[in-house]
């Protein structure tokens, strides 16, 4: 027997050196896998281990540790110039980082006149795009009052918020409720349906969700997502198990509350809307990343989102500052109708949701979202499993049932995308580029590597 | 470069012998596999390749086909003396074959118990034991009425039933509404909380469900369990998603049809209750499966069923005969307090589900049931893979998402059973051996062969 047999013919003890998926593949198979840590050098990658006096990984494992430490709860609703802190009649907050009028993407500009339609601040779609470039309206991220919104993610001063409470530390964040799929502001269009929907959803659907809620109390939002983990969701483009979860939480109390048309037709629109929540788990994944902004030496990304335009990210240790590059593509499935050259780059403020764990994170556990943005139940595993490559910690209360109920890759290291030259995998709806029209697909994109890298060097220099 | 060396140099093209489910694990890995069908000579097994002058083989597919195109819709409700043909005031239908008083497991007994009580026909569990022993009141099968009930399967004249009708071919089935977990009539308990909760079923849940439904119009019971099994139900022991589906689904029409506290409390009552969709997804099933009945010289496997003392198969071909081996134990989760040594063997017409594609045979697409039954993820994904080792057919309406959307394993062939000596794998709950008591546990257990070679023999003699 040569030594090659004698090697076959005895059990296999593979060592794995560097990447993970290697070894938790071979594991799954119930191979016994020892683990080496091991990294290639990284063309310029340069150690930072200690950032302002700091170890960065204990301060990396204190923002983990935080963010799986919230219990972010619906605590009710309000009128968004009412309730959230610093909004003014004059207003309008939109996903991502800054961006003048001048530089808004098409669907950005649609749902900013849709929005100055529906305030009645404008009677037409010229009139309103005259006041929005008129220099009379401030624009500014929902992020900047702790708001997050989908796609365009337009909150004007008359829209109703749910109200979220990380009760661990009493951090509030703030979300429109959602439209719909479709020709909807939040996708850049403004036709009269459009605002006729959102007057409904002012006058009918949030007065009979905010009497509800009195009446429910406030709802856990971190448990309903992490069941919602549990049947198939990701929470960021696949929603019905959540929509379905909060629908059953709140409808007895619906019943009770509101005249029967009433509840009848709100349960009937959130029937018809299976993304109903995704502006539930974005403010729920707000609440919990806040507590985790502004550590010393922490290198984990507190803030990404997109406004069309450019794609920008938020670090712990840096505060405030956005670290932007241009949106890229996303590649995707495509409504009846419509193609690739239709999309506007990568929008929205939903990547909160990988931000903070699940949405393309979380994709190991929800296979059939390949049916809504194209792919494989393969690519998902895989997707998630490259996400543990590049983030700080396992989540604590968001597992995935197929690969074992390990807990959700968690807390983005600038450090570690640098040096692998992983981005983070979102999936998302896709905005037609002109303003007006509204979604056309949805799909899978790779943060760009500029704003980390812009992220990166700011870190050294801190 | 010796042989070996060269072997491991170039890619690999393994070729598969016989199980099917080596050469699915390889084909998940991204291998090209060629599968060779070959089967080891099995212990006393005689081909059977036609049958009553017909290619079994053709008439399996037969089947099958029937089965699959079985559209099961949930059309009304009634009271069971009332719209099951053949029901009367002094029948009592159990789960599994037929049993006598003097045989009957302890759960049916107390069922039976709670039952008399139910029905106002005893004043004391002593009084309605002496009564069901004293040969006034007849027990028979639920199958024998179309009818399917979970554990102890009572139906008695007086109770509420879900009228589903199979729009394919008119076939009608049965069900009573499920009462929830723990200390319930369906486990064999029968205390005042039981009656009682039976009676506000009766007046209160049945009608309120009944105007909603017809308002609804018929609800389309093969899509909803679609969309359940890919929200990480099995539609056996969890069915959380059909449960959500079916409150989204009834919701509004509940809300406008019922006073305020009637809506809310039934919604409530659902919401209360994951496993309510049991008792939909069982005779969805059921209608689906009558069309496959008594086709000459088909070895499908038409109704699998245990009353706690003998578990039951009927078989295509021989239509109404009854095949049975002793009830095996269940392996699974103890609630807390309870033993082992408590339960009963296993019990249930819940056994539908597996009969027709679903409960343990889509076990791959419900992970996090492992929590609730035992086992791990990759047992669930393996229990899967074993059934398509047994069955005729993969379901063109059923599928499961990690499984890239392969159709669930459907109609069980007795000729496999015998020849591979695997037997259909479900999941269900555990009821206590003594009457009086209710749930104790839930888990796993392999039909006992015994029925399948008592088939195969009466299939040869035809």
């Amino acid at each position: 027997m040569n030594k090659i047999q004698e090697l076959f013919s005895q059990p296999l003890r593979p060592i794995n050196l560097g990447l993970e998926t290697f070894a938790a593949s071979m594991a799954a198979q119930g191979m016994e896998v020892a683990t080496v840590e091991w990294q290639p050098p990284a063309d310029g990658y340069v150690e930072l281990d200690t950032l302002q006096g700091v170890d960065v990984d204990a301060a990396n494992v204190e923002a983990v540790q935080r963010i799986m430490a919230g219990r972010p709860m619906l605590i009710g609703m309000g009128i968004a110039r009412e309730v959230i802190p610093g909004f003014h009649p004059r207003l309008i907050t939109h996903s991502g980082p800054p961006v003048t009028w001048q530089r808004m993407s098409g669907p950005t500009r649609g749902a900013v006149i849709g929005a100055l339609l529906y305030e009645g601040l404008a009677e037409t779609p010229e009139a309103a795009a005259e006041l929005a470039a008129s220099g009379a309206i401030e624009f500014a991220p929902c992020h900047h009052f702790n708001a997050v919104g989908p796609m365009a993610g337009i909150i004007s001063p008359s829209m109703p918020v749910f109200i979220v409470r990380n009760e661990a530390t009493g951090h509030l964040a703030y979300a429109t409720q959602n439209e719909g799929l479709g020709r909807v502001l939040r996708y850049g269009a403004y036709g009269p349906e459009v605002i006729q929907r959102l007057r409904w959803m002012e006058t009918v659907l949030y007065p009979a969700l905010q009497r509800a809620l009195e009446q429910t109390g406030p709802i856990d939002l971190r448990s309903m997502t992490a069941q919602a983990l549990h049947m198939g969701d990701e929470c960021h483009n696949r929603n019905k198990a959540g929509t379905s979860l909060f629908i059953r939480a709140i409808g007895p109390a619906l019943a009770e509350t509101s005249d029967a048309a009433t509840a009848a037709a709100a349960l009937r629109f959130m029937d018809g809307n299976d993304h109903f929540y995704l502006n539930l788990s974005m403010p729920a994944i707000k609440a919990m990343l806040l507590p985790a902004e502004q550590i010393p030496g922490c290198t984990v990304v507190t803030v990404m989102a997109r406004n069309g335009t450019d794609w920008g990210i938020r670090v712990s240790a840096t505060g405030d500052r956005w670290f932007t590059a241009p949106s890229p593509l996303v590649e995707g499935l495509w409504l009846p109708g419509y193609k690739p050259e239709d999309a506007n780059p990568d929008i929205g403020d939903s990547a909160i949701t990988e931000t903070g764990g699940i949405g393309g994170f979380a994709l190991a556990g929800a296979p059939a979202i390949v049916q809504f943005v194209g792919g494989t139940p393969t690519d998902a595993v895989n997707t998630t499993l490259a996400m543990y490559e590049i983030t700080a910690g396992e989540h604590s209360a968001f597992s995935i049932p197929p690969l074992n109920f390990r807990g959700t890759p968690v807390g983005v290291d600038v450090r570690r995308v640098v040096e692998t030259g992983i981005t983070p995998r979102l999936n998302t709806g896709i905005a037609h580029k002109e303003p007006g029209v509204g979604m056309v697909g949805a799909g899978l994109v790779a943060a760009p590597m500029g704003c980390f890298r812009a992220a990166f060097e700011a870190l050294k220099a801190l």
